[in-house]
């Protein structure tokens, strides 16, 4: 399982991605330890990017070596992510594994990982260099995944997630935070829809329980 | 219909409520033309809220009687609400009825009469006055409401609309517009539900295109 950039597979009308969800133990090498590594708690861990690890331990006043959601946004704010409160959460969810609350710098290295992935998955899908996702983008970037979706649901992804204030007002495009919040939740409502679909005809029944659970739990 | 607060009805575990859908119309006198009234684009329409009108001429710089959902952010901001952008969106989806993508002054006035009614709701339910609405006054706001939701289902509630950024951070509890939201969505999801459950047995089937659709346009 990888966190990087998704890429296509499957067949429509939806489909399984390998994006989105982090592997569980992260890549990367555990913090200190190693013969000639820094001290525990002062320098960066072996083979850490230095200006990764001076956000981190900037935000980390206590120097516990874990960051609260709170000083992640900061962080995120420190490398240039000004992320709404929503996206926030939803990049808690998936690299806080053990649900402490806390992120620690293995997971933080990580989660940069997956933002810098994004990033790259965003520029290459905004073909116009605006700096934001259109409609049109969206479309092309969603089929790349592997989802061909109807003309009335990338309208709708395109109102809930665009950077517009309302219905119409649909100019700005998708900001870059948003972009990748419309994809996961793209991602997470097929996946929960595929998962019920036990037969593979297209059609799912479910109790109310089961359908709040689903909505509350897209991004 | 009307678009004050909630009141209780129904059984559970999910049923009507009649909040939250403005009534098309509006019950506000049309702005000007009477005898004595100030000339058209000039004063307050007759029995306007002097502050009200106030505020939206200030936000409606061309005078053209109707404000956009950027400018309708400033007025609610004018009158101390900071909204985060998906709920401005949700006040504009309820409010801007025939999709013009702006707000007329006699919306305005309905969408206020509106949110000091929510307001009024949120005092209410607040009972520790503290200013925001934790797991046990959210699961009495909507049992009042007539909705008898599980432990779990109301724990999702407080993780997605509360204002921590994460699973475990829920400390602050859930902010006005955030309350509202979380109200709002359960209405529209149990509704969405129950017109799919036509023989009211607690189940319904759907396909993938009516899930996405339902996922998709809840606040």
């Amino acid at each position: 399982m990888s966190y990087g950039p998704p890429y296509p597979y499957g067949t429509p009308p939806y489909q399984q991605t390998p994006y989105g969800a982090p592997a569980p133990g992260g890549n990367y090498p555990p913090a200190g330890g190693y013969p000639g590594a820094a001290p525990p708690g002062g320098g960066a861990p072996v083979g850490a990017d230095p200006q990764l690890w001076q956000w981190f331990t900037a935000v980390d006043v206590d120097q516990s070596g874990a960051i609260s959601a709170q000083e992640l946004r900061q962080a995120l704010l420190n490398g240039d992510w000004n992320f709404d409160l929503d996206t926030v959460k939803m990049l808690m969810t998936l690299f806080d594994v053990d649900r402490s609350g806390t992120i620690t710098f293995d997971e933080f290295a990580g989660l940069w990982k997956y933002i810098r992935d994004w990033q790259n998955v965003f520029r290459h899908f905004d073909a116009d260099r605006s700096g934001s996702i259109d409609g049109r983008e969206l479309k092309n970037a969603l089929e790349q995944f592997g989802y061909r979706l109807t003309p009335k649901i990338l309208r709708l992804l395109e109102i809930k997630y665009g950077a517009g204030e309302s219905r119409v007002d649909l100019k700005p495009g998708m900001t870059f935070d948003r972009f990748v919040r419309a994809c996961v939740a793209t991602k997470h409502v097929t996946e929960s829809f595929q998962r019920m679909d036990e037969d593979r005809d297209g059609w799912v029944q479910m109790n109310y329980e089961q359908f709040m659970t689903v909505v509350l739990t897209a991004p």
